[in-house]
């Protein structure tokens, strides 16, 4: 690669834990982390929570010398709370909001009101185009017992899907935010290995920062021990992820994060610690990326294929337990609004029967008869609301289940096409940069 | 342009009308519709209005031999809709659900429940990669005032979006379905224009259906004429569009569509009628594709990024309208909520204050204070809900317009790098195929 032009890109990622009048010292964090960013001049921020955005308003101004492009996604009711700035100029945006996000009647947990999506900005970077993606999915409350794992899998399935089907125009991609899931979490396996993405973490020439690369660190004194349970000093689950492409190699020289203060600072940015990562991108002419890139890819496709399979069978697995709660839940809803109605018919002709019948004065009292019947009303209302909503998770869970289904099943077709001896199948690494994603279509 | 290999693709969309028990003869124009299916083979069906899975299986069932792939996808409450049969293999699937759809409160025009959506398929024709769409958009129920038309505006920004960004590694893209747009309507040309895609009424070589290639006309029976006011004869609202790469140009050849009867049925498919495109597909070697496409590029590209500026600043007034009018919709909420809350504490304080003073027996009568009680609680649960709901009306039409101003902005900064002379800027005409979107980025 003597030819290869080289370019510096440094990415920061934070959950800004940006709940206006409910975080802790939410305006003068936001304070701390606008005078950072502007000292640092990252090329690429990407922001997560900034749930006002009259705090992304009050950065963007902030900011409005080294970072002149800029752009905040909204979704939900108070959300989607994803931001990007850029030294570079952002072309055009896109937002795909998950179809699943947690319930609306789980008020206290609210992530279904923050409209979780995954944000994208087409950047220019010198020639290159830049397809940069932000996100963050559904909170884990309770690992043991997580009644929202089919919704995170649907949004880490979602979130390939989105990303392989809009980067196959662009030079480089990075990913960058709060996924809420373990490195080793089958929703993060899904995405590195159906998208290529690399996790700069694990691929990082020299790391400075938490543990293991811990990002909910015990040590932040936003962190109560319970939250982070059972994991002693902390969980990693904000990640920089990327790769490159046939024109650019991506390698990354260098990775920290903070380490749960900030020095000459009463507290840190966040309760989650910030990311960055400073990337170098080698482009090449596209003649010697094809060469390197079918050297490699007979090699090692089939055992990636194989790989995907597996951990798609395990997502689906999954969806299906989404599945049966759901339908289980909306049974409930059903049976339970039925009694509603009959309840209101009983209390309506036991009203009515000793009146028709015997001309009688009203024998029923009518406190309690109101009563009941405000109650029967709010029953038959609630229920016909969540046999609704459940109705939608249905739909939204099946459609996965069948994507999954027929992906499964056009790469177990592409896997009876390989040759059947495969040796080298997974120990072959493929040139930095050239990671293809599974579903590259054979040609 | 000696070398070029040629292959046919037929393609079939139809809004098939298919809601169970209410759509009349819904099971016999099925089986009308699958026969015809089974007969004529086309390469590819793109079917909207498919109400009911159960439909769907037994099309599946159908034409499981002429037609061995094929997709549903679900979304919303009793959608999508849409559905794709093809003889090729479907590889993968993907599905966006626009943001807007309408609102659960006009439930007897039940697009909201619909979930709306554009549904994308990646089929291999040969060893050519094809890239799929078929959707449906929000219905027209007024021309004159319709106040769906931001919704409609935004989902067509939407599934531009969708396809520019999802496409750019296909060979040939196909969108067909029921846009619920007239040809010149705003949303049609923000799609043609920023995708590139083709009418293939427009650029057939021959056409034999209805006048003017309409596809809801009066001569359909299960047209009333009240449907289509204040147009006469009909409308055009249903699509096949395409466009090709630079490996491959398309070509229309040919195309019909039904005209509001069946030979030898007493009805038609559906109350819209169906389309057949018949495309011819030319594979070309790269390096003449390149060299063509360079030729014509420099040529119109100012002439058309001007006029989606133009378009797009359009589609931004319209959101502004739709804003404007969610604004007040949910001021409107807000402030029949407090009067209820109002009207509670008052009604709380009569009932209160003379028996709490006095230590009198409840004047109130007992009948009118639960009645009064059960209105402020439904209009606070009703305004409660509806200012939910106008909340994240407003984060989607917000995004959106946020979204174009981006873009509108990207594209001006483009025409500056233009010269300033382009005389020839509209004129020429591109090779077939090969037109390209205007934020194609430059290189």
């Amino acid at each position: 690669m003597a030819n290869a032009e080289s370019v510096r890109l440094q990415v920061f990622s934070l959950n800004c834990w940006g709940i206006r009048y409910l975080s802790k010292h939410c305006s003068q964090r936001y304070a701390m982390l606008g005078d950072m960013l502007y000292k640092k001049e990252h090329d690429i921020v990407l922001l997560q929570e900034v749930w006002s955005e009259k705090d992304y308003l009050s950065l963007k101004q902030k900011l409005a010398s080294c970072h002149p492009h800029s752009h905040y996604f909204k979704s939900g009711v108070i959300g989607s709370g994803l931001a990007v700035f850029s030294k570079h100029r952002i072309h055009d945006t896109f937002l795909y909001r998950y179809s699943l996000n947690g319930y609306p009647y789980m008020a206290h947990h609210g992530d279904w009101f923050g409209g979780k999506a995954v944000g994208m900005a087409v950047l220019s970077i010198g020639s290159l185009i830049a397809n940069i993606y932000v996100t963050h999915l559904h909170a884990e409350y309770c690992r043991d017992k997580d009644p929202y794992l089919p919704h995170r899998v649907v949004q880490a399935w979602e979130l390939q899907q989105f990303i392989r089907h809009t980067s196959a125009g662009a030079d480089l991609v990075i990913l960058g935010g709060d996924l809420n899931m373990h490195p080793q979490d089958l929703g993060n396996r899904l995405l590195r290995t159906s998208t290529g993405l690399r996790d700069s973490y694990l691929e990082t020439a020299k790391f400075d920062g938490c543990e293991d690369g811990m990002t909910l660190i015990a040590d932040n004194p936003f962190i109560s021990k319970n939250e982070i349970l059972p994991f002693e000093k902390g969980l990693r689950i904000d990640y920089i992820l990327y790769k490159g492409s046939p024109k650019v190699n991506i390698y990354c020289d260098y990775m920290c994060t903070t380490k749960g203060s900030v020095p000459d600072h009463p507290f840190p940015y966040s309760d989650h610690e910030a990311l960055t990562a400073e990337l170098r991108l080698e482009t090449h002419t596209p003649s010697e990326a094809q060469s390197d890139k079918k050297l490699w890819k007979h090699d090692s496709a089939a055992g990636k294929v194989a790989e995907l399979v597996d951990i798609m069978t395990e997502a689906r697995t999954e969806v299906k337990v989404g599945l049966h709660c759901a339908e289980r839940m909306r049974y409930t809803a059903t049976r339970t609004g039925v009694m509603g109605l009959a309840l209101l018919f009983l209390e309506l002709a036991i009203a009515a029967v000793p009146y028709l019948a015997l001309g009688a004065e009203q024998p029923f009292p009518l406190t309690s008869f109101y009563m009941l019947a405000g109650l029967c009303f709010a029953i038959l209302l609630t229920t016909f609301l969540l046999y609704i909503f459940k109705t939608m998770e249905l739909k939204s869970l099946q459609g996965a289940e069948d994507q999954m289904r027929l992906a499964i099943g056009s790469l177990q077709e592409k896997l009876r096409g390989f040759p059947l001896a495969q040796p080298h199948s997974t120990q072959r690494r493929p040139p930095e940069g050239l990671e293809p994603s599974a579903f590259d279509p054979e040609e």
